[in-house]
């Protein structure tokens, strides 16, 4: 008898994480992604940002996984999953059956209903994402450089981020940063440093997941480099060369979108109930309810802790979920009763710039300088793989030294700018 | 009285140069490329065989020319020169007037009338065209893997280059060796170390242009590496799924194109005889006939030195050229006849591996391990710009210690492969 067959759809924190724990497992084991590579998602926005390249945050799946002799990589796009048949479809009408699967595909930005502000503000969740927000964010510069008219001069130098969870703070501090030190002696007719970053959120604070205390801290922070900060500011509409929020119009020819998420449209084919965000309702055991044979993990996943709320969609918990998955299969497999899934909360972290982050670890809530060394270790040691580890360093500590960043390229033709109306 | 306004048509080895030499002549300077970065051409192969980041070989041509204050970037796309009214028109409807223009912008690779082979036989010269071909090369990988039918496999595990020039013979002797080492772990069902790498030349002899016994040193070490090469191998058809050469019908999904280089059309407008390959025919001083203000210098000069012949499209003629266009603007201002540009041959250097590549060098022929650091010294030496010059070093280290390659990277998502025939 062959041994039993685990799919993981998604190479992400959760898939990558159950694969690595299953490596010695008397299992069968195939990861599936449409992208040959896993992506270290809480710093893309240093690649939008020109901080980092892509390989330095992405590593492909099969040479992570090339040391687990049961487990085979495929790259392919899955359609729908048949949880009566146990097999996904996949795009080019082949199925893959399964004894047990995996579900970590993530999470994309969600507009609101509001799909036709896509094109106009461009979210950030892909290596593609965040190359596109680096050419739209240098080309704005250039443009302004060789406008004449002050007006459509200003609209090019105005950096609108919508949301102001962590990864808008991370974005807004970084653009901010380029702005004033990378860009600072490249141009002859503008001033970059004048350039005007926004940050609006529709709440009251931003980071709300954050204590409270860290979220004045992150504003004060990010008004020190400059970011004009707007809570309680809702963009109410986003149209080629302004956007609308909180009753005015603010001309810009560069937004950028880190305001919702909305899970894998693919999790509507599981027919369980589903949240708001299109996430899977799951189990204690991270299971659908009547397949305790499917699994969904991480963003994908609602999953509501004994203390009530749910997870929030972020590495840690994919990680954790996806080792869970993973020894929960084990114990089946060995006869050992299941015991529920419970997240181990070591803190959270926000990057705001040069030498300046905000910690919650352990109930310890800091700031500055400290926090941002934290930050520094804590994401240099998940990256996956060894040489990115160091490249990622060295290019950090160069840029830190001269201020320059590094991976300044406008790939693609020259496009003409989104016309303001 | 404003300072004469030299244009410089093209960001490549002969703008750039000619800039730097101008940073304290009393002129204005202009530099006007469609894309925002200098790209060191000579290692592009690197990037299309996920040896190095676009980074890596490409800098900003602002932060390149960020110390020369009486010099502007324009990112611009240049439609045509009109050398009577001293005028270049733009792509957005406007024109730059100028006192002296140089124009180095390149050339194009030529598919001899064919130009249906382009989307089939993708050539090298741009970042784009080096990602494109990546992309190509792992899919065809990661396609083989799924592959069922071993017909349909072996087509797909078939990489065919065509032209026996540099660039051919390094993306042959770089395909070959991540085929064998990079990637041999990491897939389940097929062993890339089976793929079959051709190179396919039309004329009897590989690197043409360089001494007889370095293209059968060249050949010996593609040949050891398991490259097949093929002399006297016209290609006369390119469909998808297959290549037509000499005669027989190759099945192959991948196919790079290194057989031809023609001059921008950019060219047409100057109303000066071209060659052949649509470069302009230059004069002694690299002017063409009637205009001594506007210079061609580079991959887009026909040049005869006085020993005949024409000199080659490599980066060293077009550094000189740059070099001495602007030495010779500096001249005229301050009332110094011309002299004729002569070109000092330094040698000639190809890589065909790890630790293996062919040199010419004032008049000594070697290869092997010895010429491989030559090359290794050369390039890197000219890397533009500290930090890409340490960083490259150090991923070369990295990978020659480990076979691995780290920009593995199929970004896009996966689109349906060129259908068989």
């Amino acid at each position: 008898m062959s041994p039993p067959h685990v799919l993981i759809l998604g190479g992400g924190f959760a898939g990558i994480y159950a694969a690595k724990a299953l490596r010695k497992a008397p299992v069968q084991v195939t990861v599936l992604d449409r992208r040959n590579h896993h992506l270290f998602q809480p710093m893309l926005y240093q690649v939008a940002t020109a901080g980092l390249n892509p390989s330095d945050i992405a590593s492909p799946i099969r040479s992570i996984l090339r040391g687990s002799d049961n487990t085979e990589v495929l790259l392919a796009e899955a359609e729908a999953i048949d949880v009566a048949q146990r097999e996904v479809r996949l795009g080019d009408g082949t199925a893959i059956s399964y004894d047990y699967l995996i579900v970590g595909t993530g999470a994309r930005h969600s507009y609101f209903g509001r799909d036709e502000w896509e094109p106009l503000a461009p979210g950030l969740k892909s290596l593609e994402d965040a190359l596109e927000i680096r050419r739209r964010v240098l080309l704005a510069f250039e443009r302004a450089e060789r406008e004449k008219d002050p007006v459509r001069r200003h609209a090019f130098l105005t950096f609108v981020i919508v949301g102001g969870g962590p990864t808008g703070v991370e974005m807004a501090g970084a653009v901010a940063e380029i702005r004033r030190y990378a860009l600072r002696r490249d141009f002859r007719h503008i001033d970059p440093a004048e350039a005007t970053v926004m940050l609006l959120e529709g709440g009251p604070r931003l980071l709300p997941s954050y204590p409270e205390s860290l979220s004045t801290e992150a504003k004060r922070e990010l008004r020190r480099l400059g970011v004009e900060v707007r809570t309680e500011t809702l963009v109410t509409d986003i149209r080629p060369g302004w956007v609308c929020a909180a009753g005015w119009t603010i001309p810009t020819q560069t937004v950028v979108w880190a305001a919702g998420n909305t899970a894998s449209p693919l999790l509507k084919s599981l027919g369980t109930p589903l949240d708001r965000m299109g996430r899977a309702i799951v189990e204690p055991d991270c299971t659908i309810p009547g397949h305790p044979e499917v699994f969904v993990l991480g963003d994908a996943a609602h999953f509501e802790p004994p203390g009530g709320g749910t997870l929030p969609g972020i590495s840690p918990v994919a990680i954790q979920m996806g080792e869970y998955a993973a020894r929960t299969i084990e114990g089946d497999l060995a006869g050992r009763p299941r015991r529920a899934f419970s997240y181990w909360d070591k803190g959270q972290l926000a990057v705001i710039g040069r030498g300046r982050a905000v910690a919650d670890i352990w109930k310890l809530h800091f700031g500055g300088f400290l926090a941002w060394l934290v930050w520094i270790f804590v994401h240099v040691f998940f990256l996956i793989g060894f040489r990115n580890r160091v490249l990622v360093l060295l290019q950090w500590a160069w840029s830190y030294v001269t201020y320059r960043r590094g991976a300044r390229l406008i790939t693609e033709e020259v496009r003409p700018p989104v016309a303001s109306s």
